[in-house]
């Protein structure tokens, strides 16, 4: 859409202060509140109903999934959330139990984290509801990974298996907080972002922000039994498992780079903390394009799909 | 509407932890971050097309409104504001002028104040633009304003006048944050609130979260030109000038006491500082009603007028 082209211009000219370490354009906005150890996170996010959820699915998932998308960009600064509000833009015709539920499921979820919810302003939205939800988290001062960073040579990693979150995973998912502060903690990790858009779109993002390109091995993208039994639902002729797991979205996977020195030892460490899979899936590049490769030889990636050229 | 009420109700089971000094119910949430002499402020708020502006309006002029309305929830608090981020739903519909325009605005009055616009989501919202401001500012540890605190025999105060706001003032209007720290700074101001809803209904607001009720005297609230000119326009029939000035809403202007003691200092000391009208309205009284006195007797004040009762 050209508005939303527009908008990343226009992010590029709006006002700062002193206190900005990151501003627009990151998973969150990095503050430095002078507190010494620790920067601060910022973020806002929406649902829209029609869009991210419908008005059949339970409340308490929704308003949990409104919540956990900020949730899942704290972790992929290696955050730790504080506090959200909330700004719901209701129709005349929404239910209170509908509300209620809403609540319930952000309320669960929070506390879980140790977030507290500090506001709730409502407001008329006709046609659909819109949930709207701001965070605060903390991380440590020099600890927050931007998506900026990637340096040719690094391994590229994701969390999870990926593809046909819609089914079900994008109302359940677990943002990965814990795995985005140990990953930092102990190795060094650069060029992180969660998962929203697909990893084809989100790897665009961080390659961007880093002046680099990627190597991508088609073997080793870990492809979800939801996007295999979906693609095998529809056929030859529908979209791959592959391309699901490359382009579908809500993933809310971690997508991170340590250099290509470290890869071993995070692998085997992180078995040994974790029992979510960790997947490398290739390599930064100098170029900066991203490059498929599987038996048949090299793919051009686009947030689409994928174009065999040699 | 029942769904607003039942948030009020929702509110008070929201999730809280160790950082929260103030949760939602206030202008602003306060938050303690260990930052030896300030504490963090952070407040949500939303204009939607059709209820808070008009598509013909123009689009500066509708950012500059979105933002200044944080600005003076900040201002309620007698807090400094510091960085924002904006969520922007758009119809499919809308021009890139405009959204060009809107953040114009923004951006202008944002530099006014040293705010930094850290962020800028935009999501689809069919039909009509939902423009959502997140913000950040500080107080000074002790100083920041709430709500709560009117006492029996305080003075009331309200800056500015009255009335008329949606004729032009509500998309033009200048927060009022120096006043508000001025006031913090030399005052022992109590139960402030910044008025959008009218002064009826926002000081109804300042007396519930106190405990207390109000006695105004009629001849003193500060009524604007352009609620005279509303009334006169009408003749006998319409809202007197007087119910406008108490009920219209928009006027952004700051309602808060002192204690009885040192409101003639205040005025004093204001005259000497500002140019901005600054009118004591009444006082703070022990019964939890708010009583209008004028020629005629006292009247019960409720948000839509009042009504005589001795």
């Amino acid at each position: 859409m050209k508005e939303f082209e527009l908008i990343q211009k226009l992010i590029a000219t709006l006002p700062s202060n002193q206190s900005v370490l990151t501003g627009a354009g990151d998973d969150c906005a990095v503050l430095d509140l002078g507190v010494p150890d620790r920067v601060l996170l910022f973020k806002a996010d929406a649902v829209v109903e029609g869009f991210h959820f419908t008005r059949d699915q339970q409340p308490a998932l929704v308003g949990r999934k409104a919540l956990a998308r900020c949730l899942s960009d704290i972790a992929a600064m290696a955050g730790t959330p504080n506090s959200a509000l909330v700004t719901l833009g209701l129709p005349e015709d929404y239910s209170s139990d509908w509300v209620l539920g809403a609540y319930a499921g952000m309320t669960e979820l929070a506390q879980r984290y140790g977030v507290a919810i500090v506001g709730g302003e409502t407001t008329t939205n006709p046609g659909r509801v819109l949930l709207s939800i701001s965070m605060l988290g903390w991380a440590s001062r020099g600890k927050a990974i931007l998506r900026s960073g990637a340096q040719p040579g690094d391994a590229l990693f994701v969390t999870g298996e990926l593809g046909g979150s819609l089914s079900a995973k994008h109302l359940t998912f677990n943002p990965r907080l814990e795995e985005g502060r140990w990953l930092a903690e102990h190795f060094l990790v650069r060029g992180m972002i969660d998962l929203s858009d697909g990893l084809a779109g989100d790897l665009r993002h961080v390659l961007n922000a880093s002046g680099t390109g990627a190597e991508l091995l088609a073997s080793a993208i870990p492809i979800s039994r939801e996007a295999k039994v979906a693609a095998r639902a529809v056929g030859d002729s529908g979209r791959s498992a592959l391309v699901r797991a490359l382009t579908d979205g809500e993933d809310f996977e971690l997508l991170f780079c340590v250099p290509g020195s470290q890869a071993v030892a995070l692998m085997d460490a992180w078995r040994g903390r974790f029992k979510l899979r960790l997947s490398c899936i290739g390599r930064i590049s100098e170029e900066t394009d991203i490059v498929v490769r599987d038996k048949q030889g090299a793919h051009l990636l686009t947030s689409h799909g994928y174009t065999h050229f040699s």
